[in-house]
């Protein structure tokens, strides 16, 4: 069982389940359905999908973030091929190799770039210095691109179509790691289209588990091109559930009647209100690196004020050696006003 | 929403999850908890499978039975080696290269075998006819077998230790497909060591999600020499749950109070029911394939017993041709005596 | 240094390098030359593989037969398919899984078929039982068929065609391992194309390692499609060499002056002379397996005569347990008249 | 046939093969002999390395310093770990990704270093910060370091058996890529065992290739452990010949009477030559970018300089955009006096 009394800021995916998604799980459970996504439920769960994004669209359950990054990634790139993306990539530093895994070999090439964004002019003079021709290098195959970046920012509609018309003069396929998708368009106000296929992504991992649900994210494929073959490289990758229609029932409920977003808003306000606290302290207090637009902060704290902070039961990760005393910080659906201010309090206090 | 009317011998997995084990999910819902098993119910479920099992053992929770299987083959074999199995096993015909992909490219190598088993004989001799040192053919590395077999039947603790004294012969890996698990221990009245561990077994692909769980199995490893691999290659293969905690909880309740193996009691009493009845009718109209140890049936119906049942609402597989009128029928812990004896009364029916 | 002693009938590729390939490396020896295949004498030799074949194509050097073969494959087929090929197939049985680790884990699916050759017909009703829209099971993606077979027998240019003819019907890419094509083709006395292009072949391994050359194959696209991503996986496996001219001029002296042809006609020869003198003796002494075609005898000896033959000199392999004196001999391009006529002389005598 | 006209500063790799080594494949060309290294010519140069080395060793030929690498690198690595490697190696920008091919997707870890050196401060540092424990991340595995370095310097004893403690401290495996070992050696004037087995390098690629062979490196095993493995991965990476005698007899002929270490000497001195030419001239004409320790040199010439050199028959690599006039220059084991100083005197005159 839980500790109830910890303060959840670890991650995003520490935090319960939403009540009403454990509902939809408990009314889905009514009967006898066909596996392997065979089922009602899963097919209406793709109609709200191409309701949501305003377009013809496939949409495939998955269970984990990573699983809908490297089957994407899967299909964008052959083997021989690399992807282009930001060093901080999710992709690149947190799954263990499965993108290599899952392309058979494939490699990521990694850019630099400010606030955790891909950068379209180092992008685009780094891919104007290959030759795609050349037997010798892995050619450009793909750009993955990740929205809200693991920086806690956020890529504007104008920005994500700056890396989408790169995809497109290069013909390169463009996914994008949505594990933190409706943290971005609760911070954007801007509608699900505008930051993917209008801006020329192919494929969006439409994340679902760090906001609330118990574990499903959905593989949207803008371009249907490949969506076949994902199917086979689902089902290879052990990841096409027999009762899919309990992946499919989350999403479904996950996007009714706004619930998403809402979600998605409490925690983004939750990380605004400590971004805001944090920015009125004095630096060598506390100090933000990054401009805070979603639900994930990345602060300098003092070597103190992490103690007590942990004495108090608050949990997050201290990135890198501890007396840099670096954390992350983030924010839920269900991080509650007094977390916040609590936290707020320690850190204002003196140490 | 599912369709209740419908009546289900298509699959044990297309079967609703046990109210009980709704209701641990429920109850897990319960507050902020690490990620990706580092949580306290993860540790408890693996403590009741030690109970369970009567030995030191790791549990791994994945999601779904080709997960649990491909992983454990994994660690079991390098690329370039074959695993030994029956020809009808899962792994080889329902996994769409599940295995060859884990493993990196290695074979599997198909055996005949009556009822679905291993024959020792049959793989003491293709074993014999090997020589591991041959650098031309792959070198036999694993055996994987399956209990419940693909054809319903059941090795018994003598014929497994069988297998796992030749997989100790040849020093190869023995790695057991334990999807119906549960209804080979309901049918043998064993303990679960007595075909596990005490047999030779390595590694156990637990399963729940056919015997009433939502989406969860256990890959269980007695010889623990290669679980710190296998952490790498699920994380790797995108099967490590953030929120790992919801398949434990499952699991954890799928095992308290025998709960698991009085729902596949209740499935492998209905295939009974159902097989003593198809048994007393006249060949022409129904004829069993294999002998009903657990709870799945093969059978050649007429065609016009198949319309009947279908007009009549029954969901099961028509392997093959039609007209060659061959049925698979699965029966689930929900199954109901109604529908069991409503189906004989249309298989007895003058069609 | 080899001993001049032996008298090889274990493999055509335990025989030396014909003179003239010698020398065409000696030739190419001279100043320096742009690598990786830039250089004119690949250019020059595509050229005269094109007219060898009467057609547009692509032609790589490459220098193992296995890399023909799995380089082949690797283009033909997704990693998620399936490859159609006889039971006895080199790829399947000598190769050590290095088609399942160029394909990224594609599956072989064996067939039966006499003389080891495939059956259309058992090839056409294993392909009708698919469903190549069904996730759970690898989808055909590609035949391939073995020109001389691994039982020594010829595909006749009608048996290449029926072939064919189901390659396209079911869309499937049609690779053929010419590892003795020249033996294949001196038997039909056809021209290459017969048994090519024209049969719906889309990429031969043409060997000549076997037939006199030190160490060169060539990959050879009919189907011109796939031949740049050929590139890449050649590279990407380690198989493409800086000093590619000095591969190229084997296979460019190979083919000039029928010299391929002349080299396979007396090995086919050789192996005619040895099945004719064994089919003249009782059938206890000596019997044949299969008709022979071209270079390859398989043949069920005594236990005595294999020792005298050893005791005498000669080279060859014998197949499974020694007790069932079941023997492969090969002929080369340099095997002499006196050594069949010395082998024959023992198998005839009272042992 | 080549061009003799041209003055190859390309590569190492476009000149001709040295007529000894010719002459032993000719020699060699006397006779059957069986296949895939169960040869005499095989087992004999085994025994020369291991004079040459001074140690017990395992030796195999394969044909290409790209399968020398990555069939070493598969060895060292699980496909779920990490390769440190300088990031100018070969092995990251010249292999097409064929060390995430054969190892089944394993990373690359790219440091930066002076002079194309790994250096240990840096290499300590990076590893220190890794938890090899934790499954999302990939676990360091492996260092590969190469000599010559690809920016044409030499790692000295000491530089080596740093790398060596470092890698024995966090019980990493050790590659060296010898592309241009024998150019290492002549240029420091050392043992072959100082700076390899001495220095704690487990497997070394020992190219032939660049420096006069036709196509050969040998792969040497140090720590034998793996060797079993090798042979099972060479074989299904289609790099086991079946006429392996010629590439041994190659080999087999290189380190006699010192041959190797008299052609790399001559390509040094030619360097050598070269380097001090260009040191002389004034920086605006030609600037010298590393220390030239071995037989490859970069620098920034001038546009109308490399237009004259092109003009007089001079063949190398411009690198990167044309305008910046960097070039590489190599030197051969037959580079002529003549041609370093008809070099010189274009690059000296008035451009």
């Amino acid at each position: 069982m839980p500790n109830k009394n910890l303060k959840n800021f670890a991650s995003d995916n520490a935090a319960p389940v939403h009540p009403a998604l454990m509902e939809a799980l408990v009314a889905e459970n009514n009967g006898p359905a066909m596996g392997y996504g065979n089922d009602p439920t899963t097919m209406d769960m793709e109609r709200r999908l191409q309701d949501l994004f305003g377009c013809d669209l496939k949409a495939f359950p998955v269970a984990t973030g990573t699983a809908a990054n490297v089957l994407s990634l899967a299909v964008l790139t052959p083997p021989y091929g690399t992807i282009y993306c930001h060093k901080s990539s999710h992709i690149e530093g947190d799954e263990c190799g499965a993108p290599e895994f899952y392309t058979g070999g494939a490699k990521l090439t990694l850019l630099d770039g400010d606030d955790g964004k891909l950068d379209p002019v180092i992008l685009d003079q780094a891919l104007s210095l290959t030759d795609p021709t050349n037997v010798h290098h892995v050619p450009p195959t793909a750009i993955s691109m990740t929205q809200v970046t693991e920086a806690g920012t956020v890529y504007s509609p104008d920005e994500v179509r700056a890396i989408g018309d790169i995809a497109q003069k290069y013909q390169l396929g463009l996914h994008m790691d949505g594990a933190r998708f409706a943290n971005a368009v609760a911070s954007l106000g801007c509608a699900p289209a505008d930051i993917t296929w209008k801006g020329g992504v192919d494929i969006l991992s439409f994340g679902a588990t760090k906001n609330g649900a118990m574990a499903v994210e959905a593989v949207v494929f803008f371009n249907q091109e490949k969506a076949k073959e994902f199917e086979f490289r689902r089902k290879r990758g052990a990841h096409l559930f027999s009762k899919s229609r309990y992946l499919s029932a989350q999403l479904k409920r996950y996007v009714e009647n706004g619930l998403w977003l809402e979600m998605a808003e409490t925690a983004n306000k939750m990380a605004c209100r400590l971004a805001e606290g944090i920015s009125k302290l004095p630096d060598d207090k506390a100090r933000l690196h990054f401009p805070v637009k979603a639900n994930m902060l990345f602060a300098t704290l003092t070597e103190t004020a992490i103690e007590r902070l942990e004495q108090a039961g608050f949990l997050f990760y201290v990135m890198g050696p501890r007396h840099k005393a670096e954390v992350r910080l983030v924010t839920s659906w269900n991080t509650a006003v007094t977390e916040v201010d609590e936290m707020l309090e320690i850190l204002g206090s003196n140490n």
